[in-house]
């Protein structure tokens, strides 16, 4: 097995963190997303979505999909399980981890992809109005994500899962997306603190 | 148990028809999509995000999210199984079905959202530009579709799953968003006529 990667993109850092957290090491190997690579019929036999991770299998088949990824690792590598083990539990994850999917850290992807100029050959076209519109959606929806941390220790409750990691990736991709954390969002700062102490988010 | 879901938008409907592939029983609540309803102080208890559909469990609990909620069904109805039995069914499934929701559903969504004008007080501010790159974009993900549909009789190989019902709602939603489908794309008319046809499709 291998997980074909890029190390300064947001998600394969999802993976790695993932990874980490249950003590599992599987090789990484480098893809420069540049826009040549991006275009080369490589990439597109590798993964036709043409995006990174990719983990590759013993016998060659290719699972893409930051989820799918982290899902397959989860039943060969059940322990810690970060997708919950009784069926509300694993509602309960999969719901505050497509929250911040869906909300948070596509609003700050679009933020950046829209605004960035070395995302200008990415992303055609940039759109940057779209890119704008996208700040506010992202501090809007980490705001929703401040209430919930205000009464619970992680997103899903009082157990670590894959929505903190989802969370924190998201947050730290701000910086990247020049959107600034709002200083009052009080329960999010205790929560930051606590995921980015772990050891898992140097991966 | 209980279902507040809008009968027309696209994600309830993935609720229903999973619900009816496994002849399971839960009463609907309709709840009017209209910008009063949205804004109101009441939606917001029921689910911060200001999305439907919502699973109402006997207990009170509210589970939002589409996905959440067909994982939950999955767990507590196991046969037939729609996310998949073994961990590498489980991850082909789940990555087909993440490259029909973040692909094709998103850019038709975003499509719909940014040039229809009944949703001009909903998706503000449109962005018209952003609306249009969409359609072209829709195209081009429902053609990496069409490649695997010539190859596959479902998204995830042999077997019906919940990838196939993401991409039959994506697909008729492309009507709502004014995106016409190429005929051209047979991978993906003999796959849609196979779908369409279940009863399931009728929910």
């Amino acid at each position: 097995m291998k997980i074909i990667e890029t190390k300064a993109a947001p998600n394969p850092r999802r993976v790695r963190i993932f990874l980490a957290e249950k003590a599992v090491e599987i090789p990484y190997e480098e893809f420069a997303l540049n826009i040549k690579n991006i275009q080369s019929d490589q990439f597109a036999s590798l993964n036709p979505m043409r995006q990174v991770p990719i983990l590759v299998l013993d016998d060659g088949e290719h699972i893409c999909e930051t989820m799918a990824i982290c899902r397959y690792i989860e039943e060969i590598h059940p322990e810690p399980r970060l997708f919950g083990e009784t069926p509300i539990e694993k509602a309960r994850i999969e719901m505050w981890n497509r929250r911040v999917e869906l909300g948070l850290f596509f609003a700050v992807a679009q933020a950046f992809r829209h605004l960035h100029p070395k995302m200008s050959e990415r992303e055609v076209p940039q759109v940057a109005d779209w890119g704008v519109a996208n700040k506010s959606k992202a501090i809007q929806r980490l705001g929703l994500l401040d209430e919930r941390l205000r009464e619970t220790k992680y997103l899903a409750g009082d157990t670590y899962s894959v929505a903190d990691i989802t969370a924190l990736v998201a947050v730290d991709f701000m910086a990247a997306a020049r959107i600034e954390r709002p200083q009052e969002f009080l329960g999010v700062a205790r929560w930051y603190e606590d995921v980015s102490a772990r050891p898992s988010a140097a991966a």
